[in-house]
């Protein structure tokens, strides 16, 4: 992990790296289409995994998968062996730069109706694209967020999981749209604080930082584990629990994260503003985000 | 309408029929694989439409056209003109026997991230398949039906829609293949029934027919809207509203629809038995399953 963190740090700046200007698609193996009757289609039945590249190393690689493998185990979707899927990632991933490495994991097609067949056997689609532009100013000085209408569904069959079935956030990120906000803060229909459209959340209450549990709903990001798991050595307490709107507001800080840009503090929740705090800069620190910040 | 029914009733023997034996599939036209950046496979972001064809008509045309317009105003996908659409389908629609016909619209392609494309190229994906052999003993002596654990998440956002986030569907399957079961009946987060797996449910109470409301889960089916609108002229009072799994266990007759293969009776949900009722052999015969019923 040590060495993709250096990596990671080396080549932040997008500008100086090599990274593919046109992403490239493979469907299993293959630079081709997607057969219509594939069931991740029909029913947004499978898993995907988006992963952060640098130098040809994908950072947090094995959280990525495990987390697409508890995914396969949950759905019943036989897991293709990583030993394949982190090869086939190696022969086209760039050596050089940074790039965005998308997996796709469908249980394949299968006849007409939403019974799956009863061997599956699952489609994989490679796309590995630019990496984005992401402003240093996020890093260094916040992001505001708008706290969206919709309310996710709850079910606890799927939370946690990172599948195909994500209408909920596209209408979230219509809504924002809408609004003019570039962030979203989600919440379930009971009201609890679920995470950002394509994030997770963090707040700190004095020398705790809670994330909400997303035993529910939500998707539980690798990044989102990389925090848990590094917190104990940074001396701080880390719980994952229910948390309320009217909670989150009342954070010493908040900050979001996502396994490709990292951590971001946010700095305004509705009507509220927040400090880029201390335990926000010693995450951003740990992972190597203190120049950027 | 009645003559689509004429004909239903006409050519209900699948054993007769010029039915394809092999789906054709069609993307946006040609017999083509999908884009594997098309947002249908991403994210579950389209709508889909399956519609019985007897000789060359489709039946319900104007209704699942409805539901279709109806879903894309709801996700902001721009919707693909009625006339193209029923073009495209009586181009390849076998003239003589019975089929499926499947439409899938998605929002089509995007960059990266949940986030719609400012302009949506949406993508069709047609299928014309062999009609299945639904058994008569469904229609003439009823289902068994088994109550799914599975609960299905809450979002009026999504409500009645027949969208292509459909996991849920999906696992309800799977844990209705463990039971041995072959329909199963699923309610909300909130413990409100909802309806089968792939089909709407109706219970009769004395005069009254009622069905689910679907204002925060499930699909308003279009053998539903015809039930619906099918039923003052038979002097029946009919109803959309909550309804518990004990109320459905209270009711005077059960039963199921859907738009291919039209009314099962229920004769059996959990523990309690019922009877194939007058409410539902009228509603079996005016659409013409009389015979077979």
């Amino acid at each position: 992990m040590t060495v993709a963190l250096a990596s990671a740090t080396r080549s932040r700046h997008p500008s100086r790296a090599r990274s593919p200007v046109k992403t490239l698609w493979l469907v299993n193996g293959q630079p081709t289409g997607v057969d219509p009757a594939d069931r991740g289609l029909a029913y947004g039945d499978g898993l995907f995994e988006t992963m952060g590249a640098v130098d040809g190393h994908i950072r947090w690689l094995d959280l990525h998968f495990d987390r697409l493998e508890d995914g396969c185990r949950r759905l019943s979707i036989p897991a293709p062996p990583r030993a394949a899927l982190g090869k086939e990632i190696a022969a086209h991933c760039p050596r050089q730069g940074r790039a965005i490495v998308k997996l796709i994991v469908t249980r394949g097609t299968g006849p007409r109706g939403y019974a799956p067949p009863e061997v599956a056997h699952p489609t994989r689609v490679l796309a590995i694209s630019a990496w984005p532009e992401y402003a240093v100013t996020n890093y260094r000085h916040g992001i505001s967020v708008h706290v969206c209408q919709l309310r996710l569904g709850e079910n606890p069959a799927l939370a946690g999981l990172k599948h195909l079935s994500r209408l909920e956030q596209v209408l979230a990120e219509l809504e924002l749209k809408g609004q003019g906000a570039e962030h979203g803060l989600l919440l379930d229909t009971s009201e609890r604080v679920v995470g950002g459209t394509n994030s997770n959340l963090f707040a700190v209450f004095g020398t705790e930082i809670a994330t909400p549990a997303l035993t529910r709903c939500g998707v539980k990001g690798v990044m989102r584990r990389a925090v848990l798991e590094a917190a104990p050595a940074l001396d701080m307490q880390v719980s994952e629990r229910d948390l309320t709107l009217e909670q989150i507001l009342g954070a010493d800080e908040l900050f979001m994260t996502n396994s490709l840009f990292g951590v971001w503090p946010i700095v305004r929740v509705a009507s509220r503003r927040l400090p880029v705090g201390p335990a926000t800069r010693r995450i951003l620190g740990h992972f190597g985000y203190s120049d950027a910040a």
